[in-house]
């Protein structure tokens, strides 16, 4: 999404802060309250941090005589940056009844326009700190949503976020292997436009030759996995992994349900038999891997992700640098075409998410954006159907615990090419 | 608030009832869904809860055709009683967002038209059941505001309720003693009002002359206690109380805030600077104990508190059975008399909530009410400023575990006459 | 087992001694080591512990020129005594391998030595604190015994300990009714042999009319109870107690395994069938007061246990105030014996642990043996068949959490006489 | 440890199995049978286990009519191979008082006489096997002087195991960096001798250019870190480490204590002061990523590691493969040499454990071995002070959670080479 800067900023500006309102347009203020587990957020606090962002990081260092909005909102919107002061605890973000939803988008309106008054005037560092703030709310809008589908999961009156906002996709059948070569490769960002940076230096790895499947596994394919037991075989499984099962009785990916004989799943569109040729969504790393194991496969790693989806081409949308509009995709060599790299769900690799050589942080507190989390997460690439346009490269590298299933996480395989 | 039944229930229905939506009336939708601790319950849970008692153990009986509300209503809002079906488990209340408030304001709608259409027609048990679900909600209007009190407090932008609702009392000093002869005395319920089955039945016990103080232990007082190291001496302490000291690092009682060298509270109206002279509240049992060992006395029994209470007089307003209007307080004899006894806070006891003798608790699931939490916890005797009229009576036996402090909780001194 | 003093506890304190080091040999220096949890205490804490005890309130106040025999004990086997310094954690004492037993007995026989060097020239006062010591040993024969059970019986090896020390006994049947009638009455210690100081001070209390059984719930009876559903049932429990049932995973009383369609239960001497006739032993007071919800009966209160045991007499053994020789038990009188009121298990009352009107702890640390405990806890009046000789008497107060297990702990019905 | 078979096999058994033995020795009954936390296993537990891993993988498949030593001893030490049967449970090791040190090494009497027995005739599977229980072995002689070290720590008595086992190094002072091209080079074990199978396959990685510091972090730089709030400043911290540090009051390496102005530190020989010169130890990894932010370098990759250390060389004894001769080490270039490769901690490096490409498991249940802990942990790299001999190899991969510090754990800081 780098900009035309002076020309385009403050459209893109608009656009991606009215997307997150309107994203919370179906929700009460009750819904936009609540916090059903640590790692979720109320929509309003979405709303709210997003906002915070740029009153701390743009307003606060480029604004005349900035004085801040609340300071009340200093602590209670600030989610992890320890250096920009004090933070209310994550866990309990549900009991901040107050600010309420009106107080909060009055908080946005009142930073739009402050950004507004000064936004032609930024020098190129405060740009970019925009343009952080922008990609920074859609990595946002991604977890209201995954939030709020947790928080109405919660419900056992089933409420509907939206109509059939999930995918139920004919998926291509069978899966088919792409052979990828591997050899000596770039990977990271490297070129002008937007990364984070934990997806640079671009830098060269060797890879040995290997094959990714075409697609998704589907949800077909997992209750397969289910029910040859899949669940119950500790050989098919990490220690960790095993140890997760256990614990939380775990017996299918996470929103599913068995009701009358029949695999149900709920969705932000309601309740509804799963779909056999949709891609299974919401697994943990822990079952991905052990699907690969009983699959006779692997999880790829995030280098042969990349390479293979840079190199091999891909059908998907993938949406430009300028945040707006899809570029053509990459044009498919002889050797097939790695389907579904994006717009579905977010894929596991085997790569621990972890520094590139010679990465360094952002300066100052944005420095916390991404490094200090480089420690026992596991890597996922692609983008998923909640993810917002133009939010999405072949470089771009999302992470989570290894048993975190509330994300849109899927799963793809890959293997050894031995010829 | 036992009631000439056919002329006057109605109407103390529709009393009650409306008292607990003007209780809500200052709450946000947003404030009226968090729940911030397992013992918290959101505001639009009381709202519902209430209603769900008359819904399941008036209209479901008594309704010719009854048919459910809501059907999902019946598992949401049921509490504990396991005799009519599963329960919405207790600590997740905050992650039911829908119903929201105006739907629940609607079930209350529905409800209360409903039992207005039958209530002239209930017989004596019916009557005795619609009786039973106004005390319960009066229950639930005092834990309403216990409820919205704990809420609010964990809110750094200290938010108000309304203003001054909490007692700033000018209260008597210095404290005297009450001597009360003891004897064979009757305890527990015995005459024609209401009066929950804990209460019953009346028996008799023996009580050494005793002496109770005339007044609660004040909040200066505990200012005394604390600044004697009481908090860190375990010498004063119960066992179990020195781990809970250790456990969450009391150093002072619920809501209390040391700032720039000054006792604030938190309160319904707001945080403001401890006053001496008013009654200490929000201190668990554990607390109570160490500092009447600290001071050299000890607490009540809660047969010593009733009896005093009925004998010596006391000069609080006692609301009458009929819930509505004061009665004369007994006359204080010669020898002294008990003040706030009622109104200020609910005050410890030495006594550990169990059966009466001969206690049998009601018939069918609403014997869940009372008998099967007589385990583990103390008794409470009086009533609080957050208590609403008509609910008070000398056999009332309020109780909480021994760690609660979130509850309007005092302390009343006892000793020893030893004449 | 107060004592002609100059003549007689010098031979006392001899044989109490030797008890605990007897009942230790059976165990090798491994089993004498292990603690399996928190409440469980290793064999060679519970000999050095005593030991301790001795010195630290005997010989440090009355031996000339004290020394401790290793200052590190001080800290080490001081199990809950603030007034007199540090404690070890508790939950850790598994990990105190050394010193080992070898030096273990040497701490005692170091002290016993000492002792014995100044036992003829001690003040009555001194007197009292060997004489607490020595009761305190035998309480802690009995924690012991407990103890090691419970270690054996977390190894699937399946221990034996002894042969045979646990009781089957063809139990009295069917149980009778001992109806007893109350009034005004006396309970408490008030003679001149020795009690603790939470059986003081005698004082009075009004009973009603009311029956107690003749003998103990039977293992039989229990299956009955099993068989009928009693673990599967919210109604019979009280809140706590349910939830206690569905936490750990109860069906059954502790030690009791069902195997090849027959329960066995785990004793000291060796896994076995249970036997109907025996004495149902180690459930909580949980499942006691669920059982009798289920046969229509409830606990009986402490003191209704202690005035029908003086009352109505009891064929048991009741070790005379000598500690050494059984004096002969009180006539039964025409209604009836209260039979198994000691020597089988412990058995579970309806009452809280708190204490008497008027109690006073004992002066200094020795005060904080009982008093501190008097939160959380119930009443268990009687002994056990790991109870020593002369730890027996019918004002005796034994208490434990309502979920503890391992303990020796029976169960009485009781009800009320409603003729 | 790879053998000349039939000539050798047996002699390198038995020294191997008797040096458990001799580690053994200085412990009582009681120190062998303690643990003091899950992670820790009891002394005579590592000693019967490396026994039934004997019995288990060479016994029961190559004895002819073999029948088990004690059928419970195939749970009991069973550590976590799922496909050999059930396990007791790991955090309960600590309960298990029999069988007794002395039938354990019984147990190990036995086993080794019937493999004396049949060893001779073994064929190369089976050799393999053996070879592997030897490597086995001696992993468990260094967790258990760990563990022991561990459950000797948490005695106030401050028990001695064996005077001066601790490395007090002068060590070379300053450090210096040595420089190392990187390129593509091959990592991973490709010779004869014996590797895990998470040493494999050997295969290519692409290196920058790096540079590496010839001896690890000293526990004189450690107090540096200290002085200058190391433990106190989020921004030095990953994520999860801060956490860790607030959760479990870090303030310094495990087993050290500031006792009158001085750090001292629990060592096996005892508790004496810390030496400035020597390497630190017992710190996590987040404790070394920490202290390498704050020194402005960083950690290297375990590539970077092995890489160096075979091209740079060490001047470390590099115990050669038959596990009893130290050969020369490499010849160190001009660029410099790697000092304290091995011998004295092991070194965090910034990598993940996680399998290399094209890793295939051992066939089996010892496919448990290494694969199934390939998740959430980092590699370590070198050998430590308890390493036994000829257990030592460049590429040697250890590994353990980010918060593990009772393994001998040290740092060895890396940067970029920029030139």
């Amino acid at each position: 999404m780098r900009l035309a800067r002076a020309t385009d900023q403050a459209r893109t500006y608009a656009e991606v802060r009215a997307l997150s309102e309107r994203l919370a347009e179906p929700l009460s203020p009750e819904d936009q309250t609540a916090q059903t587990m640590p790692d979720v957020s109320p929509t309003k606090w979405h709303l709210a941090h997003t906002t915070w962002f740029f009153e701390t990081f743009v307003l606060e260092r480029h604004e005349p005589g900035f004085r801040p909005h609340d300071p009340a909102f200093r602590v209670l919107f600030n989610s992890y940056y320890q250096g920009v002061g004090d933070q209310y605890p994550r866990a309990e973000r549900g009991a901040i009844t107050r600010p309420g939803v009106a107080e909060v988008l009055g908080y946005r309106r009142a930073v739009d326009e402050r950004i507004a008054a000064i936004v032609d005037e930024l020098d190129g560092d405060a740009c970019d700190l925009v343009e952080l703030g922008l990609h920074h709310e859609q990595q946002h809008q991604e977890l209201l949503l995954m939030d709020i589908k947790h928080v109405l999961s919660r419900n056992p009156t089933r409420p509907v976020y939206a109509p059939q906002c999930d995918p139920i996709d004919a998926g291509p059948d069978p899966a088919r292997w792409v052979a990828i070569d591997g050899g000596l490769v770039d990977v990271g960002h490297g070129g002008d436009g937007f990364a984070y940076d934990n997806e640079c230096p671009q830098h060269r790895v060797h890879l040995d030759p290997y094959e990714l499947a075409d697609r998704l596994v589907t949800s077909g394919e997992w209750i397969e996995f289910i029910d040859d037991g899949g669940y119950e075989r500790p050989d098919l499984w990490l220690s960790d992994g095993w140890y997760a099962v256990q614990q939380h009785g775990w017996v299918a990916p996470l929103y599913w349900q068995h009701i009358d004989g029949e695999w149900n799943v709920h969705t932000l569109g309601g309740t509804r038999p799963v779909a056999p040729a949709e891609p299974v969504c919401h697994v943990s790393h822990y079952e991905a891997d052990a699907f690969a194991r009983w699959a006779g496969a692997r999880l790829p790693t995030e280098f042969e992700w990349e390479h293979a989806v840079s190199t091999a081409g891909s059908q998907d949308r993938w949406f430009a640098l300028d945040g707006l509009h899809p570029v053509a995709a990459p044009r498919p060599t002889d050797r097939g075409v790695v389907r579904q790299a994006a717009g579905e769900c977010w894929q596991w690799t085997a790569s621990a998410y972890l520094p590139y050589p010679g990465f360094v942080p952002a300066a100052g507190a944005v420095g916390e954006y991404n490094g200090k989390f480089m420690s026992g997460q596991m890597v996922l690439r692609g983008s998923s159907a909640l993810t917002p346009p133009g939010h999405t490269r072949p470089t771009y590298r999302n992470f989570f615990p290894p048993a975190a299933r509330w994300p849109m996480t899927g799963v793809r395989m890959a293997r050894n090419d031995d010829r």
